[in-house]
C-alpha cells in the first residue's frame, strides 16, 4: 500500500463519523444523564496520548457546562503510589480508543472503588473499559489501523461535547452540529494549504504549536502528530504559558504554528503571532481569519472548532511525513496500543 | 557582572532558604490549618511558568494528603470565557513568585467569588495576591533578580510540601526535612557532573527530559530552564506519556535526560532509559542510583527529591547557557514578570 494511504482513508471518514455522532446526540445525552449524578462535585479525566488531548478539550467544555472543577488524573497516584482517595460525588471519565489500555482501565477501576461515577469513551463497545463503566459512549468510528489517531480523536472531541450537553449549558447549538460534517469535509477537500504549510516547515528541526482556550488541545495534538509522524521536535503550548519564558526558541528556522478561531481567545493568539513576527520568527496561522495561511471553516464556532482544526493538524503531519520520506501510517515502528502500567 | 553570576548566587542561597522554611513548618502548618476547610471537596492550583511546575508537584502531594482530586486551573475559563462556576467547598491555591502576575490574581479573585477558600504562595508577603488570599505562605527567599527562577521554585515546592502536611498524611518525616538543606548543599558543591552533562548535550538542537510521579515536575522544569537559558528545544514528559508516540524524537543527537529517585516510579524511568539505549539513543541519568551520570543525594526520599533534582536542572541549564555563550542571568531579553491577561 502506498505510504499514508491508510491514514488518508481514515481521515476521510471523519465527516461521516461526526455526522452519525451528531445524529445520536439525543440518545447519548439521555443515556449519560441517566448515569450521571445530578450535581457532580467535580470531574476527573483519565487518558494518555492523543486521547489526552481530547480530554484537554473536555476539561474546558465540561467545566463550563457543569460549573465544577475538572481535573486531568495523575495515573501514577493510583497505579504506582496507590493513595487512599475519596472520589465520592465525582464523575471519572476514561478515554481510550481501544478501551484496552491497561493503565487507563486500572485507574478507572480505582476511581470507581473510591466512589466515582464512571464514564468510558471508547471506540469499542465490548472493550473492558466500556463494559465496566457505569455508562459508555461508543464512538462508532470503525477500526483505526494507521498509528496516528485521526477519526477516533475527532470523535472523542465530539463525545466530550456531547457529555458537556448532558451536564449543563453549552456554547453551541444544534445548527452548529449540523454544520460540522460539512466544515470537516471542506477542510478535507482542500489539502493544498496544509501542503504549502508543510513546505514552509521544510527541514526545520523543530517548531512550536500554540493556541489558547478551547483550541489549546489542538496545539498539543498538532505537536504530537508531527512528532509521531516526522520525529520533528514539536511542542504544544498555550499562548499564555509560551510567553512565560521559552519564546526565544521560535526563530527563522523553527516556525510557530498558531491555531485560532473567532472568539475570546483569538486576540491573545494574534498578539503572540505579532510578537513572534517582530522578533523575526516565522508564523503559520491556521484560523478562520481571511488572512490565514491555512483556513478553518467560518461556520463552525470556536467551541467546536477544535474538530476541523485537528483535521488541519492531521493533514499537516501527513504532508510533512510524506515530504520527509516517512510512512505516516506506521512511522518509526510505533505500535498502535501502548502498554503502560 | 560576569555572565551567570546572579543566577549562581541565587542558587547558592537555596540551602538557607529551605532550612528556614523547614524550621517554620509548625507555624506555617498551623496558619494553613486555621484557614483550610476541614474536608475540602477538591483543590485547584493556579500558576504559570516555573510556578506551574511547583504546582505539578503540589498536584501529587496535595492529592495524596487530602485524598481528594487536585486540578490545575485553566485560567482562560475565568479570564476569557468568564464561566459561571461553583467552587464552594474547594481550596484554590495560587502560586506566583512576585504575587503580582495580573492573570493569576484575577483567577484567584474569581475562584474566591465562586466560593473557594484561597491560599497564596508568594515571595512577597505584601503582594496583592498574598493580601487578598485567606492565608498566605511567604517563601522568604529574598529578592530574585536572575530571569530563571531558582530559589523561589525550590521554595515553592517546599511550600507545597508544607501545605500537604496541613491537609493530611505525608510520605516524609521531620528527619527528611532536616536532611534537605544538606542534600541541596551537596549538589551545589558538586557542579562537575552537571558540567559534564552539559558537555554531553553539546550542540544538540533539542532534548527530551523525562520523569514520573513526584519527580515529573522536574522534567517539566528542566525542559523550561534549558529552553529559557539556551533556546534549545527541550520538552518535558512523563515517561508514561512519552511511550505513547514520540519516542522516535530521541536519537543520537537529541539526548534523553531522565530524573529518578528510589521509589515506586524509578523502575518505569529505568525501563524507558533502557528502551532508548536499545534504539541507539543517548541517555543522561540524573538519579540517586550509584551508576547515575549526575547524582542526587541518597538521604532525600523520592517525595522530596524534586528539590535537589530541580537544583541539578538549574546547574545543567546554567552550564549549557555559558557553554553556548548566553548569559543565563538575562537570556534573550526575557523579562522577569510576564503580563498575561
Amino acid at each position: 500500500m502506498t505510504a499514508g494511504t491508510q491514514m488518508l482513508a481514515e481521515m476521510s471518514e471523519q465527516p461521516h463519523v461526526l455526522g452519525v455522532l451528531a445524529g445520536r446526540r439525543p440518545e447519548l445525552v439521555a443515556r449519560l444523564r441517566a448515569a450521571l449524578p445530578e450535581r457532580p462535585l467535580g470531574i476527573v479525566l483519565v487518558a494518555r496520548g492523543s486521547s489526552d488531548h481530547a480530554a484537554v478539550y473536555g476539561r474546558y467544555v465540561l467545566e463550563r457546562a457543569s460549573g465544577r472543577p475538572v481535573s486531568l488524573a495523575a495515573p501514577s497516584l493510583h497505579t504506582l503510589y496507590e493513595i487512599e482517595a475519596d472520589y465520592s460525588g465525582y464523575v471519572a471519565v476514561a478515554v481510550s480508543q481501544s478501551g484496552r489500555t491497561p493503565e487507563i482501565a486500572t485507574v478507572l477501576d480505582r476511581l470507581a472503588e473510591a466512589g466515582a461515577c464512571t464514564i468510558a469513551i471508547t471506540n469499542d463497545a465490548d472493550s473492558p473499559l466500556a463494559r465496566t463503566a457505569r455508562a459508555a459512549v461508543d464512538l462508532g468510528a470503525g477500526p483505526e489501523r494507521a498509528v496516528p489517531a485521526t477519526k477516533t480523536l475527532t470523535a472523542q472531541i465530539a463525545a466530550f461535547a456531547i457529555l458537556a450537553e448532558a451536564l449543563g449549558p453549552v456554547p453551541w447549538s444544534g445548527r452548529d452540529w449540523a454544520a460540522l460534517p460539512g466544515g470537516v469535509e471542506a477542510v478535507l477537500s482542500d489539502p493544498e494549504p496544509a501542503h504549502r504549510a508543510a513546505e514552509a516547515i521544510g527541514d526545520a528541526d523543530g517548531l512550536i504549536a500554540v493556541a489558547r482556550g478551547y483550541l489549546y488541545c489542538v496545539a498539543l495534538e498538532a505537536a504530537l502528530k508531527l512528532k509521531e509522524t516526522t520525529a520533528i521536535l514539536a511542542e504544544g503550548y498555550s499562548t499564555a504559558d509560551f510567553r512565560h519564558g521559552p519564546i526565544a526558541v521560535v526563530e527563522r528556522d523553527r516556525p510557530l504554528v498558531a491555531f485560532a478561531a473567532r472568539g475570546p481567545a483569538a486576540p491573545d493568539v494574534e498578539a503572540l503571532m505579532d510578537e513572534v513576527r517582530v522578533r523575526g520568527g516565522r508564523v503559520i496561522a491556521v484560523s478562520d481569519a481571511t488572512d490565514a495561511d491555512v483556513s478553518l471553516p467560518r461556520d463552525v464556532p470556536e467551541p467546536l472548532a477544535p474538530i476541523p482544526a485537528a483535521v488541519r493538524a492531521q493533514q499537516l503531519a501527513r504532508e510533512l511525513a510524506l515530504m520527509r520520506g516517512v510512512d505516516p501510517d506506521a512511522p518509526f515502528g510505533l505500535a498502535k496500543v501502548t502498554r503502560t502500567h
